[in-house]
């Protein structure tokens, strides 16, 4: 793993460290630690999982975000924060004057030292109402460092509008498609690519879509190849996945 | 409503009858009365809706569905009967000879005064699996009066395929979509004519289709305008309004 | 299919244009393109599914709703905007002073060249609640260019309602219902009549109604033929598939 | 409450017996208890709740079954078993020759003391796949004393069926409404009635019926009011229910 | 049926009104129609169901529920509105100087002609959050003319509360029982008597009570027999049932 | 059981009291009598279940809490509230000088014979947003008499947070595991000790989480032996059955 | 932990073994390695969790079963199936002489070595039919090393029945409560002891009972307190929760 | 796309075809067409979405896969058949001679010229139960061209097991993680590698498992990022979204 958790590790290895030191050592860089380090974890996390910590904001108080924000900023540079509201944002400027606000997407965001963007993930969306979701996507793949585009209101009732892109789609690396209401979308569009595809169903509908539900089922059951789905309105999520498909080999 | 009905009534107005013999008459035409005159009951029943009674097979045992076959095929000259088996058609054809049996589509049909075969109904299918119940859609529709065309196997998946068939959606009356897994060949047939789209889920599909659930949820919130939704498996349920919607004005 | 359509195929037919540019010729008619020029992609919708574009108003700001409706007007002089509120259509008719709002059904018209009213369909209500569902299809019907006949409070609780109204759901193309609670309405209606009837489950209930999903499932399954249903509280997907059912052979 | 309990509870009060004992004795009347007096244990269920102890026979054995029943009988001559197979019934027969077995209701039946037929209850059932529950509501009221009238085949499809039975719909003490697929016949039997109406929904139906859940759903959000609801298919308890009411003021 | 329904088709029968007139003149009067005479209407409910129409406020303007009020008060000199809000009671009270207020029920009543209050109608619940519920149904069993006995706070947590009431449970001739969260006191109760039990599950609860359906399941699958079921928090409803069941023989 | 019942129940062996009189007396210290004497019903409900009566502040206004609240201190000198609000706490803080609130417990306590604090209970969340859940074990676990130790923030997604504390969960005697989302953390946590595990499902997530239902789901289908789950949220219901855990030998 | 892994980490400690390979061995010890010494894996999960590896038998194949507990016989002295058939304990008997097969509990037994019953559980179950998950429980308590006591068909019906087991709820260490249909009987037992609950949800009943969820939901949101719930039917897990709680402190 | 494709579009270009004639033949090569040409089919599958038709067996009979299988061979000299009984396989076999049968995957595979296996795709299950949907992906996975690793049993109920592979779920391209039961694993492994994880739960498990739903919404809800999903038991679905993942830029 990283470095650091090596380190430790040796540590036991040359005997300077007890095995419950080491353990204890391990659990000190959990988020609960009273001294916490927060470098030392985001450090962690990024090595281990392709990117460090994100702030997710519901539940938090604009304080503990911002504070949040500003230890992260310090320890790498980088800070993602998703279901931002207006003022989490306006206490996070207060604390991180270069920080900027993505308000479709309510993505708060902070780039000392931008990760290059490579390779190329194609967000296709249904709808006009998906556009948040879309542009979630959008900013946390862009910070998390990939190429985008983005390609909206191409739902199936209209299929001229998604068969004008088939290129875009089979040039990308990952393509991920949003849809509420039938989420019939990416069914059609994994039969137009060879690239995987990430679905995000999204709960806007009424009546029977309970809640994005119909959607969900609908691409769990897609009757194309090549679909995997994320959580209902999960934009973030789907960036998180796409990140991992288009930075493989990279 | 019928003239037997009326006859009824006038017999009311008349002083022939007193109001509770008319309403115990009424109910003598029940099928539960000892005493029971198909022929009228079917007359009835067929007066009032648009087509005579069909009789529904399973819970029924295979001398109770001859029994009332060869009533109704003495009464009317014709006879439906849905969700039947082999040995139901054997229990059938001993009585009625000019019997016959569509064994895909579940269907037992006797026909001795054919209804003309008037407009047009187009019954389309998603996939292999959906066929049965496209079939017992066509079989009905066919004795209930109406010129079918059947396209199957045009799942969206690979869309080149139904949109071979864009003109026949357009020339029909009135479209039945059939479709399993993630029910989204409705939505895209919807955008692609102008006629009353009847859509049918099957319980084609495995794990999160829940029996086709997610299909029909799917077509509930499809976001094209002009479907409406009969019970999943349903092919009898959708002739019946595609029937309805294409004697319109004929 | 649309002049327009054929138009720009005829294109590549005379080596005019490339595959590839009739394809982006037609994406750039989807509502995402930048020079959005909305009477063509009105028109194509018209000729493509029978009406043109419709306004769902939810998840707009006013002004975006008042621009489109603006632009919708100027290109085909006809606008339908759904779920409307008072502040919508304040901001649409700053724009176009003979919009008109039809609060109970909470829809925004505006008509200049208005379509001939034709055929006749009955639009049928279980009780006072269902009332805004009722007068949301009915208003749409209207608009679509259907003669509509409403029958209100003709719930089964006391039957002899619906029975004084026999003669109307016989003599209507296409009849709509709408109920909430339990739901059975269309079942009774549906037994009366010979024509298709479109039900509509609205979420008026408490308790176990679960939002409408009672009603919607005593729809599906309903023991009288003929009856096909929309989502819960869709009084618009009810009008748009009894208008294409209306409009069959006129 | 019964002589039973209260000469135990006298027991304790002139210190015949101590609390612990008197609690012990109660539980002594179990049918977990090794040395069980079944006529005892009948004797209190019945003084306390209005009938005896019934046998439901899923889960017991041939032998289990026709064990109790022969107790039954012995103790308080009545015996009534429910949900009974053929092979249950000829177990019970070798043991208790005057048993009888009404197939269609699935339910066995000892009278040696027959119950008086008091009062009226009406049982109303929709469709010819509903009798088998129709029938073991019939059955267990008869045993359990009361008179029973049977009407059968009129769901609210053809509503001229059910209209011929209001006379006696009003005139019953009570009425037990028996339907599957959409469970609509409670709402149209209530508003015609002033007697409490108790549905059963049946699992008659398929698709989105979801083995009874639709039309259980469907007499729990009725629009008519005087109904109350058993569980799905539950001919016995509807019959408990009813029992009780018609009994009420004997 | 009643003397005004048996006029109307008598009038028939002299030929003095056409059948289509009868069934026209029925229809009349639904309150859908314009000159509506509540007086009649209610006339007609009270005759054929047990008690006369009910205000149910949600979902109406205050203005309407004292409009309607008003014309129930003048015909009948009866009136029950439920779901009441205090701001409905202050538009009912300016123009009916008599009506009174329930708060803890919701109940707005008038009564300037008791029914007499008969037989005698157990409510119990289970808990103090259950009591508006509770309160509900008594006042609704009060004016409907039931004499109603309250037991209040005996939830299954402390056996001792509920076994203190065995005499009451058993004096009564219906049993109303009302409970939230698990949903098991009426299991408990119809095990402690011979009457008909009314179970009403309450959304009280929290968590995986699904705001009521965990107590509607336990109540429909209650071990004890004679209970049936009314729809989540239908204080209303039960209270129908109850009284039907409390008037049977009186 | 308690002295108290016990001295009822001599009343009536030594026939100072009739069986009627002994359950009216049991019956009249339930909370619903006018005269109630709270210290007898605490000191009841301590003795059978292991702690006296706890106010479940929803439901309830601010002045019954208060009253409540007073009445449990006077008899007991211990008063625990849950879910209550600041302005709850007021109320009952002008009533009793020494109550305490924890404000992310949402708890109000009064202690004036603390009960000793005994062995030891482990309280683990998985997450920032799961703390008031934690929070609210807790505190109730610690005015129970329980030794706490809280462990936080140890989500799965990086296990080295929770493998650093597997010691704690070894040498407690109960383990309170708190989760939302996947709530997949009692799974981890059971297969690292052999003491058993209380898992509490929160209603942390959004999407497909179902307000709780996916992680409740989780739990009750871990694949590690030695769990037991309460309702969702429910850190109240946690405390009670991890303390009488504790408390077995105690 | 246990000797064996302490052992393996002091091995990193003084620099016999790498990081690596110490993971590697802990790794090796997981059923998936080719050479797998069933024996050390057992004694590491029995001294982690408290007991060794149980074999779950549906989806192994009689052969499967029968080698797996050859192979935790000879390492253990100790081996518990659950779920077995008469099949799998022909093959197991072939192979393990001692082996017993308890039918009702569909649990085969190996005891070399028995481990002292120690403590005391309650098996506490509401009707006849929840008998095979109480002995599943009980046969698994008493290999597991804990004294147990049964009470069997104690359903809140006859409230009696459990009345006259109160002292044996309140003196056992734990107690766990089966029952099925409407899952109360936890609910009363809580209330009656201070002991913690472990309840068990059955698939007994029918209808709405939806294979046990309605008594699973019932438990969940049972109104005493001190209750928590595993798994519908899972009498193993139940045991295993109740084990680890007698064994706390023994 | 295709040069076939291509070619007819080409054909329009240069008025060697209409449009009419273009769609026609897209039509044509779609299965339903009578005189198929499947290498034709295929051909356009694998090259719009990277692999051709795969055979789904359920609801086909032997003859009809031996005849398809047939069909596939010749064209493309690979068949890929998933869910195959036996009796499938000897079909096959019968007219394919090099046919082969993965019993545990349930899958025939032809492969005349094998696609390079290229890349890493590590394979990850629960328990032995989940090998058959492991086994499925795996094979899928294999003659699509993927190099596979399998890593089994590693449920999360013993840690040490996964923990002892965190080398090679780092360095596969893409992770398929298989689980039932409480679906923990891909939590648990997507907090472990920084590649993306396909998640698949199985139907393992009873009870509230509700045949895999339990896994599924654990994994829709998992709080470890990069996790996406796809239906229950689909190992064929997970492997046709790994190996567009792994085949991205080879």
């Amino acid at each position: 793993m990283s470095d650091t958790l090596r380190n430790l590790l040796d540590a036991v290895r040359y005997g300077a460290m007890s095995v419950e030191e080491a353990l204890s050592h391990l659990a000190a860089s959990s988020p609960s630690a009273d001294a916490l380090d927060f470098a030392t974890l985001d450090h962690l996390r990024g090595e281990r999982t392709g990117f460090g910590e994100v702030i997710y904001c519901p539940g938090k108080t604009d304080d503990q975000i911002a504070s949040i924000a500003a230890r992260l900023a310090r320890a790498s540079g980088i800070v993602l924060a998703t279901r931002a509201t207006e003022s989490a944002f306006a206490a996070v400027r207060a604390q991180i004057a270069d920080a900027r606000f993505d308000r479709e997407a309510r993505v708060i965001v902070v780039e000392r030292v931008p990760l290059p963007r490579v390779g190329s993930v194609a967000v296709v969306s249904a709808g006009t109402a998906d556009r948040p979701v879309a542009s979630e996507a959008s900013a946390c793949l862009d910070v998390m460092g990939n190429a985008v585009g983005r390609i909206d209101d191409v739902g199936v009732a209209g299929l001229h509008r998604v068969l004008g892109h088939v290129g875009a789609l089979r040039s990308a690396r990952a393509v991920v498609v949003i849809a509420g209401m039938d989420g019939a979308l990416p069914s059609v569009v994994a039969g137009l690519t060879d690239k995987p595809v990430v679905a995000v169903p999204t709960s806007v509908g009424y009546g029977a879509s309970f809640g994005g539900l119909a959607a969900l089922l609908t691409m769990l059951n897609a009757c194309a190849p090549g679909i995997a789905v994320v959580n209902i309105d999960n934009g973030y999520g789907a960036a998180c996945v796409a990140s991992r498909i288009n930075h493989v080999g990279q």
